[in-house]
Parts: C-alpha cells; sequence; structure tokens
C-alpha cells in the first residue's frame, strides 16, 4: 500500500467517526497515524514554497513583472495553506474557489491577527494602499516566514478597459496572474449582474402586469388552478403569512417614482446614466425613467461582502428593499418573489477565491463594493476563513477603500460590526505626493504630468500636508486600535521628506511608522513594515464602535461628521428629512450608516485639503440597503458608473494569438 | 520509483524531444515505456466507465432525475476520452474547459461520423432535439460502446427564470448537473456580455467625443503626445494603412441612425426593448434611441460558435460592423479601437467546455447563438476536437436549433461551409403531436393543457400531418445526406400512430425511421436509434451546398426560399433593398444567408402549419455580421429579447441552504 493512499483512507476512518464503524479493527498504529494526518491538516506553520523574485531596474510594467513569474498550480497553494482537497474547486490552473464547508471544520482553531490598510486622504492618482498590502503579505510571508493571508477585493472590471487599467497591486507587489484578477475571475461580478437585473426586470414586469390585469386574473396567473388546486410556491408563502387579503398578496401595488433599484452592468457606459425605458410598443406605453450602474455598486455586491453563511444570505436576499408601495410599504425581493432564484444565482459567487502574489504567498479575492453607496471592504468569509487557516500566531491583511474617514470607518463600523471581528493594527498609507497636495501644492490630475512641487524637495509643504495624516491618525485612534504608519515612497522622494513624514507620524500618536519599497522591491522592500505590524499586533488595544445603533439616524451621521470629518455639524436636506421619518417608521432606523461622500477631502467638497474646519456637512438624501444592512446618506451627487474617455485603455489592450498572452493591460 | 511517477516522466522526456536531451540514457525500456504513454493517449478504444441509472415510474423532475445521479469527477471523464491533463481546466468538480492547444496535437488523427440533429417544424412546447441528442449518445456511448461525443448549445440565463426552464435534455437524458449546465457554466456568456456591451459603451462615447473636440482635440487625445513623441498602438497602426488624414483618423463620423450594434443582457427584460439613451446633463444632450437584445443575439456569439482558432477569433473580433459613416463607409470594431480588448475577454470563452451526460458518457457544451438573427448551432471548434477525440470509428452528435428548415439549413449552408466539416447523417426527430398539429389539430399553447386530440389516438389527423415531416427529409437530402427519423414517444401515443410516423417517414425516402424513449428509459430507450445511425452513417452521401455564395444576395435567398420553405418567390421590401445594394457595395455580397424567420412554419406566418404553398416571402430588412460572417435577413419582426411573464419561474427556484442543493428548476 501506498502511503498517500493510506493516509486518505485514514481520514475516511476519521471523518465516519473510529468508534462506530462495524469490523473495523483499529489498531493503535492506525489511531496514531489517523492522529498524524488531522495534525498535518491542523493551521500549523505552513511550509510554502515561496516564489523567488529577479528584480529589474527600471521597474517594468505591471503585466510585464506579473507574466514574467510562473504562479504555482494554485492546487498546491492549496495544499500548502492547510486547504483539503474537498474544500477546493479548482478554477484553471491558478484560481480556485474555497467551499464554506471549512468554515465548520476549523471553527475551534484560534484566529490570526487581524490587520486593516487604510491610507491618508489620497490624491486622484491612488497613494498605493493595495501594493502595500500585497507587499506587507510578501515581507511577512516570503521574508518573514509567518502565515499569512492578504484579502482584498476584486476590481470591477469597467475601468479595467477605461482609465484606470488594473488593481491587483503593482510593481514587484502584485496578485498574480494580474489578467486573470483584473478580467472575470471567476464570474463573481457576473453572477451579481444576473441576479440584479433579474430583480429590475421582476419590478418593471410586475408593474406592468399589475397595471394590465384585474386582482382576480392576477390571483389566478400567480397562482394556477392546477387539477383543482391552488398550489403556492415556499416564496409565496412566506408573502401568505403577511397578507391574508388577495389584493394584498397579489398586487404589490408598487409606486414607479419609488423604485430604488437600479440595472447594472460592469461596463463604463456613461449613455446608461439615465435613460428612459418602456418605449417598445409591446409595453403599452408604461415608460419611466431609469438608469444603470456599475455592477459593483449594486446592493447584491454588498450583501457578498457582508454575508456570513449560505443561509445569511438567503435572508439577505430577501430583506432587500426595491421600492415603496403606495400606500408606504416597502417592497421587497421576497415579496417579488426573486429571492431564491437570487440565492441561486450567487451560490459559487459565496465561496472566497484563492489566488497568490508574486512571491507566492496566499491571496482571497473576494467581493468589491463601491467604496462611497456602499462600504468598499473586502468579503467577511475571506477575512473569517483566512484568520482560521493562518491560525493564532499568523496575519490577515484586509484592505479598506479610500482614505481612513471612508473605508477604515465603515470597516469598523459597518464590516467589524457584522462580523464580530476585532482587528489587531491598522495601517495607514502615507505618500509623501499626497501630503504636498494636503499641505497646498498645485492640483494633481490623473493623466497629467505632476508638477515640480511632487518631483523636488520641498519639505515646508510635506511638513503642513502632515495635518491630514495626523487626523486620520486620530481617526484610527477613536476605535481604539494601534496605528502603523507606512510611507510608500517614490523614487522622487527625498530622504529628508521620508524622514519628516515618519516623525510626523510617531509624533501624532502612531505606534510606529515606517518606510516601505515594496513596488521596486517586492516583499523586500516592506520587511520593516511587516516587523513594525508585527510588534504592534501585540500592543494593547481596546476596540469600540463609534456609536451606538440604537442611536437616531441623524444623530449616529452626526457622529461621524464630526468625530471623523471634522464638521462643526450635519444639515438633513428635506429628502433626507424625509427618508429618516420613512426609513424610522419601517424599523430601519437602527442600521448602521454608510456615509457616500467624497474621498478626496475630509469635507464634502473634493477640493478642500488638509483638515477642512467650519463646514456643515450637507446631507443631500439618505438611502438604504436593507439586505446588506445600511443606511447611505448622500452628501453631495455621487456618479454610478463611470464612462470612457476619448482614448480609453482598451487601445493597447491585445493578445498574441500564438503564446495567448494578453498584453497592455497596466 | 513509483509507476505513475516514471510514466509522467516518461511523458515529459518525449515531450522535450527525446534524442536532444544531454546526458540522458535512453535505454530501450524507456522508449517502449514512452511509446505506450503516447499510444495510450492516441484516440483508440475508450475505457469509459459509465454510470448506471435507477429507471423511476413516473418519470420524476428533471433536477430530481440529476441531482438522483453523481456525477464522475470531470478530470477523470477527460482522461478517460483521451485529453491530457494539461489540456484540461478544472471549474470545480463537474465541469472542465479543454484547450485549443489539441487541435494540434491531433491534426493527424482521422475525423469520427458527423451527426446533425435537427427536428419538424414544431409546436411552441419543442419536440425534444436536446433530449434526442443526449438520449442518442447515451445509447451509442453507454449500450453500443462506441466513442460518442454530444456537442451542445449553452442555453441563455434569461429564459431559465422566464417561463422555458432549464435546457440540458429532460428525463433520463440530460446533461449534468443541469443547474450547473443551465447557470453560468464557465461564464463563456457573461464573457460575451461585457465584451458586446464595451463595444456598445464604445460607440456611444466615441460619438459624444467627436461631437465635442475639434479633430486636432481629437488627434491629441487619441495619440497622445509624450515625451516628445506620439506613439500608435498598434490597432491605430492598422487603421492608418487605410487612412492618412487625420480627419478620417481621429473622426470615424458615425451616422447615429446607421447604429446597429446593440447592448445585451442575459436577463428577460421586456423594458428595454426599446429606451432612450444619453438622458443625463453630462451627455449634454446627445440622447438616441437604442435596445437591449438578449446575449445570446449578440454577433459575439455568432462569432464564438463559427470561429476556428484564436488567431482566426482576433480576426472577426476585427470586422465587426457596427455603423456607417456618414460618408457611407462601414464602421467596425477595429475602427474604435476596440477588437483586442474584445479578444482578451473571450480568450477562456473560446475553450469548449466539458461536462457529462447522466450515463457518464462526454458532451461539450460550447456557444449558442440565437437561431433566428444568427445561426443557432454549437461551436465548430467543439465539433472538430471532438471529432478526433472519438477517432474514425466514433461519433459526434451535435443539434441545430429550430426545425430542419432553418436549424439543419443554416448548419449546412453556414457552419459546415467555414468548417469545412461533412456531415454523414441527419437524424430529424418528429412527434406525433406536432405532426397532428400539421394535420390540422386545434392551437398549442405553451402552459395551457393539450386539447384532447393530442392525448387520444388520432390517425386521420397524423398522417395529413406527416406532409411536414416528408418536406423536412426532402430538404436534407437537398444537401445529399441520408436522414434517419427519430420518432421521439410520449406516453400518451398509440402503438399505431407511432407505427404511422415511422412507415410514412420511410416512405418519404428516409434511410430509417426508429421510435425512441429515452426520455423515460435514457440511452437503453434509444439504441434501435443508435443502431439505425450507425449503419446509415456507412451509406453513401453526397454532400453538397444549397446555393454557390458568388451569387448575388437576392438569388441565394431566393434558392432558401424556394427550396427550403416551398415559398413561389421572395418580395424584396424598399430596406432589404436597400442593403441589397449597399452590402453589396461595401463587398459583403459573398457572404452566406442567415434566414431570420419564424421556426413555427415553413412560410413566414407562423399560423401556416403543415406544407404551406402558394406564398412570398417578404424580406422586410436585412442586417449584416460581418465578423460572423453572414447576412440576415428579417423576414417580419424579430423579438430579440423576451419578457416576463405574471408568473415567472423563478418563484419556485431556491437553494437549501443546508444541503447547497437547487430545487425548483425544470
Amino acid at each position: 500500500m501506498v502511503k498517500g493512499e493510506w493516509i486518505k483512507k485514514g481520514a475516511v476512518v476519521i471523518d465516519c467517526g473510529i468508534n462506530h464503524i462495524p469490523g473495523l479493527i483499529v489498531s493503535e498504529n492506525t489511531v496514531l497515524s489517523a492522529k498524524r494526518f488531522l495534525e498535518g491538516h491542523q493551521p500549523g506553520k505552513w511550509n510554502i514554497s515561496c516564489t523567488k523574485l529577479n528584480l529589474q531596474k527600471p521597474v517594468p510594467s505591471d503585466i510585464v513583472i506579473s507574466r514574467s513569474c510562473v504562479p504555482k498550480p494554485i492546487d498546491r497553494l492549496a495544499r500548502e495553506v492547510g486547504l483539503l482537497s474537498d474544500e477546493v474547486e479548482l478554477y484553471g490552473k491558478t484560481k480556485a474557489k474555497v467551499q464554506l464547508s471549512i468554515v465548520k471544520r476549523l471553527q475551534a482553531q484560534p484566529d490570526g491577527k487581524y490587520v486593516v490598510v487604510t491610507g491618508i486622504t489620497p490624491t486622484p492618482l491612488g497613494e498605493g494602499k493595495s501594493t502595500t498590502t500585497i507587499g506587507l503579505v510578501q515581507a511577512l510571508g516570503a521574508h518573514m516566514n509567518l502565515n499569512v493571508f492578504a484579502c482584498v477585493r476584486q476590481p470591477s472590471q469597467g475601468p479595467t478597459f477605461g482609465i484606470k487599467g488594473g488593481a491587483a497591486g503593482g510593481g514587484y507587489s502584485q496578485v498574480i496572474p494580474m489578467e486573470e484578477f483584473n478580467l472575470h475571475l471567476t464570474g463573481d461580478i457576473h453572477a451579481i449582474t444576473a441576479a440584479n437585473n433579474l430583480v429590475a426586470a421582476a419590478i418593471d414586469a410586475r408593474m406592468f402586469h399589475e397595471s394590465t390585469q384585474s386582482d382576480k386574473a392576477l390571483y389566478n396567473r400567480l397562482v394556477p388552478l392546477s387539477g383543482g388546486q391552488r398550489k403556492f410556491s415556499p416564496i409565496q408563502i412566506n408573502r401568505l403569512r403577511i397578507s391574508v387579503f388577495i389584493t394584498r398578496f397579489a398586487r404589490l401595488d408598487i409606486d414607479p417614482s419609488s423604485v430604488t433599484w437600479q440595472r447594472v452592468l460592469d461596463t463604463n457606459d456613461r449613455f446608461l446614466r439615465k435613460i428612459t425605458i418602456g418605449q417598445s410598443p409591446t409595453e403599452k406605453g408604461y415608460t419611466r425613467e431609469a438608469q444603470f450602474d456599475i455592477t459593483v455598486a449594486s446592493e447584491i455586491m454588498a450583501v457578498l461582502a457582508l454575508t456570513s453563511s449560505l443561509e445569511d444570505m438567503r435572508q439577505r436576499m430577501a430583506k432587500m428593499v426595491v421600492a415603496t408601495s403606495r400606500s408606504g410599504q416597502p417592497i421587497t425581493t421576497e415579496d417579488l418573489g426573486v429571492s431564491g432564484a437570487l440565492t441561486v444565482l450567487m451560490k459559487d459567487a459565496i465561496k472566497p477565491n484563492l489566488m497568490q502574489t508574486l512571491e507566492g504567498t496566499p491571496v482571497f479575492v473576494h467581493a468589491g463594493p463601491f467604496a462611497n453607496i456602499a462600504h468598499g471592504n473586502s468579503s467577511i468569509l475571506a477575512d473569517k476563513i483566512a484568520l482560521k487557516l493562518v491560525g493564532p500566531e499568523g496575519f490577515v491583511v484586509t484592505e479598506a477603500g479610500f482614505g481612513a474617514d471612508i473605508g477604515m470607518e465603515k470597516f469598523f463600523n459597518i464590516k467589524c460590526r457584522y462580523s464580530g471581528l476585532r482587528p489587531h493594527v491598522v495601517v495607514l498609507v502615507a505618500t509623501v505626493r499626497a501630503l504636498k497636495m494636503h499641505g497646498g501644492g498645485p492640483t494633481v490630475t490623473a493623466g497629467m504630468p505632476l508638477p515640480k512641487e511632487y518631483v523636488e524637495e520641498n519639505l515646508e509643504l510635506l511638513e503642513k500636508g502632515c495635518s491630514n495624516m495626523r487626523k486620520q491618525i486620530e481617526n484610527a485612534q477613536h476605535f481604539g486600535v494601534p496605528v502603523v504608519v507606512a510611507v510608500n515612497g517614490f523614487k522622487t522622494d527625498t530622504e529628508a521628506e521620508l524622514d519628516l513624514v515618519c516623525s510626523m507620524a510617531k509624533a501624532a500618536g502612531a505606534y510606529d511608522a515606517v518606510r516601505c519599497s515594496h513596488w521596486a522591491e517586492g516583499g523586500a522592500g516592506a520587511v520593516a513594515l511587516g516587523q513594525a505590524v508585527q510588534r504592534a499586533s501585540g500592543a494593547p488595544s481596546n476596540f469600540k464602535f463609534l456609536y451606538d445603533l440604537e442611536l437616531p439616524i441623524a444623530d449616529k451621521i452626526r457622529i461621524i461628521a464630526q468625530k471623523i470629518y471634522g464638521a462643526d455639524d450635519i444639515e438633513l436636506l428635506p429628502e433626507a428629512q424625509h427618508k429618516v421619518e420613512l426609513y424610522t417608521k419601517q424599523g430601519f432606523g437602527n442600521l448602521p450608516i454608510c456615509m457616500a461622500k467624497t474621498h478626496l477631502s475630509l469635507s464634502h467638497e473634493a477640493d478642500k485639503k488638509g483638515v477642512p474646519t467650519g463646514f456643515v456637512l450637507p446631507i443631500r438624501d439618505i438611502r438604504a440597503s436593507v439586505g446588506a444592512g445600511f443606511l447611505f446618506p448622500l452628501v453631495g451627487t455621487m456618479p454610478t458608473i463611470p464612462g470612457l474617455p476619448t482614448r480609453p485603455c482598451f487601445y493597447d489592450i491585445d493578445l498574441d494569438p500564438e503564446t495567448e498572452q494578453v498584453n497592455g493591460l497596466f
């Protein structure tokens, strides 16, 4: 008998319960080996084969670096991190999904250390949070030999072909293969598009059929007589519990002007920002104004990110409010009868996706909700599974979108509230470039050359701009978690500049502040950061939420505005005031708050840099994502689907039919 | 050294070329074993472990049957049919993609026998072509022990949640797991949605940017000055070859009223049939009327189905015509600069998907173009790979959508023309139900009980209706291929009825006609059909196309109308006449013809059953799918996106969060 085979049999014995298999002779040897087998699958010290980087100068483009590294077969990485083969579903050679059964298998296992990466208020170019997240795990895993997982968001495919390019980190700190990461991945976003648009189609079709049929006809069609009997589907029975009258059962009576559910596409299609639908003669004149959002703005994406199990997702899929009836009742996806189908469409998307960094350490890529009208954080499930897999001495590094005033605040107040997880360390990414902008440097515009203030030493601007970093450190401290500042160095930064940022950060109360160069050097460039994070994870921490859920809606908004943004007060405009009343009446008043505010300023005005003061935050409107579980106040107008510029990125993207290589992604 | 390991090393040796590895001692034993290894991977007689069916009466629902069978691990099936592990990309445990490198590996291998399944003119309920396709391969593979592959279309997900339900065959003749088949599969349709809509967004964004910018500004943005130099992307260089003037290069000058490219969604959303786009203030008043089609109606789906390699797909992606310029030039996807990105988005979709039947035989599921405005056949690549894998004594059974006048005619004149493959046998599916309808039986409506004529013996109606079968047999004979009629039996059919159909079929010139009961009995119910097909495949055949490509457009349409539909003549309405002239001038006159006609009658009027005569076929308009490679004349108005009924299927669909089972799909 070959050893591998024997071990497999050992595993089966254990699964069935050793003492209950009739006729099985359990020798001491069997028990010992079975024990060894299980130990082998208990999270302990991993033995990961890391990939050596062959660093080039100047640093090549992201796609060239990504392609120059041959990724490990993903099933091998899965084994290395302690996943059983039955728990892994391969999607090609470089991606895999992890089944949720692992949550149960590892439930008794203590969690690892939980690190969230956030940033100061960024320039429109971004300051390298994703790159730092990946650089940090490459350092912890490949250089410090610790168990570590990165948990990152799946990027929207739309911007990949528009102006932004890829989002898999950058330079020598990337998730690979970057083209798989940036394109379809395993289809999760596509599943959301399908699910979201099924709801949208169901809403308009329902309004149409209700408009053209009597109550009785509707009822006869909804619950057809078959063999002398009417049979309700389980979803209809759920509804029957609340409505005993045919009219209320058969007629949802949706107010067309109240529909908040939009169609979505994962494409930068500006011409769908506002449209009129229903203009074909077959729809008999029932036209209405509507819009498309980008898929990652769908509430279903937020549900995916915040759910904790299949059962929980099924419940959230039923609770999503899509409109209000003419009598003021919230209309849900369950009312439309579509909640089960949505869960079926999302049954694979709920499983986190395993990929790897350039240095061969594991990454979960899972969920990527919009960071303004949603909470902008990757999934709770990926974090939870990763925390079990790394074990008590290991680390999970997760990323929160936008600056600390947005992504981190929502990470703590929304994501950690739903997950019950408690973070050990905040890594705050800062760049000399962004700090100079906050100090009064000229405007930074994507696609335009940087003004000279940003490429020459300027300690004065820099020191002034550190105010923003100080405020964001303070923001993290509101939650009682130690902060490590990671100064993401660019080649134009001077020694004096980098030193100044570090000393200002420590003076502002950071646990530590270190320079890193992971973009140019991979994990080796973030070892100092890794060591600081490891030390900080042992420091005392005293996590607390910023507000109590039971407070009135306006009070919760005010607390965020005053404590995090530095506002004097908030102003509820009439529509927002109306929604406060409506949602309170409908029973949604105790949901957490997800602010939809610009990420380019601590205030609501994108051009106010540094630490704006003396402002009142205007709340234009409030919307509810009841299934995801938050209210989102709109501060100003949020664009929810980007457009294509005159020369989109796609001009450079092509496939070499010979080698099957993707060119031109960046 | 374990045997498996040794064999693997043997394989590596061969891959590298035995004689060229320095220092390698090639013993006779090595060579012999290497040869044995390669022989093991040459297509020969497969040794497939078939799955035994446990037949229940009455036959349970499709999803219950599908779930009652545990599918083989798909990597095992892949090995059984001679695929090398490097050629297979797993997508979970029950689906895999096959890499195109296999085409080269097996290029010297003779093809198997090629069988196309088509049908008589159906009722709106469908007559079981898919079920017969699967039943036939289960018979040939699991009962007659032959190498056999089924090649079927991937169904659109939209109708799964609307009125139609699943499309994986039915009863005991199904592709499993049916929920995987009917839902996302491996994401090919989602990739098409993304690619198609990127083109649509690019068209409107380009028209918008051209409307708001001078030639010079456009040029500067399209080819920005960087470091004193302008760099053209390879796609732009392709365009430079044809346009030396800045204006023509920078300004496509699309006539907005000429745009034929529509947006798509894989959702039954009737409210998107006609819409107005661009109504947000950010689009500055550039609104226009547009529409959404269902994704399978996208030209990109037709390209996927008709392409023969990655290189060929890249070329087709460049040739798709989306509009006409104000000066009458065709505007292509290459002109928009998006052709490379489309190929990148479709790089995985081009690989056929491997699944299995209920009895464990292999199935390729690949591409599913609309059967009216496109050609309604599964992919050429899947057929080609399957024909190599089964080897010269094996069979590939592929299905053509709709009745023989539509799907089969397009299979021969379009698909076989592009593939160069020559079919051996036509299987024509007939049902007593549909033949009675053609004989003058009452209207058959989906969702309504069948009138008594259909559930009681009625030889008179049946005999009269056999005219339609006779005509469709004749249609197949136009192409010189032997026809086997498969009479798909229902439990209400009588012996006398089934016998009558068989004898009428033989009298009409069918090579053979047999009764089958694969829906109720799986492959065992189609063994007689399998034997007939095997015999017919050895019969003389003399394949020929119906028309010559070099004929004028109108002549090609007339030949189809007269020979296949039985029309007296055609009538080109003004718009069609205009398009004949335009396309002839633009150089597209020699493309094959893809008729967009109702499938419910041989004529253009759906309610004319049997064999209509004495009619003139009106051609309302003609469109071009230049990338896919056909012109499609529109006979009447084709609905291109279905709607949701008052009570869509989704009411019954749900996921059991405990077992993760899908319920309610049918």
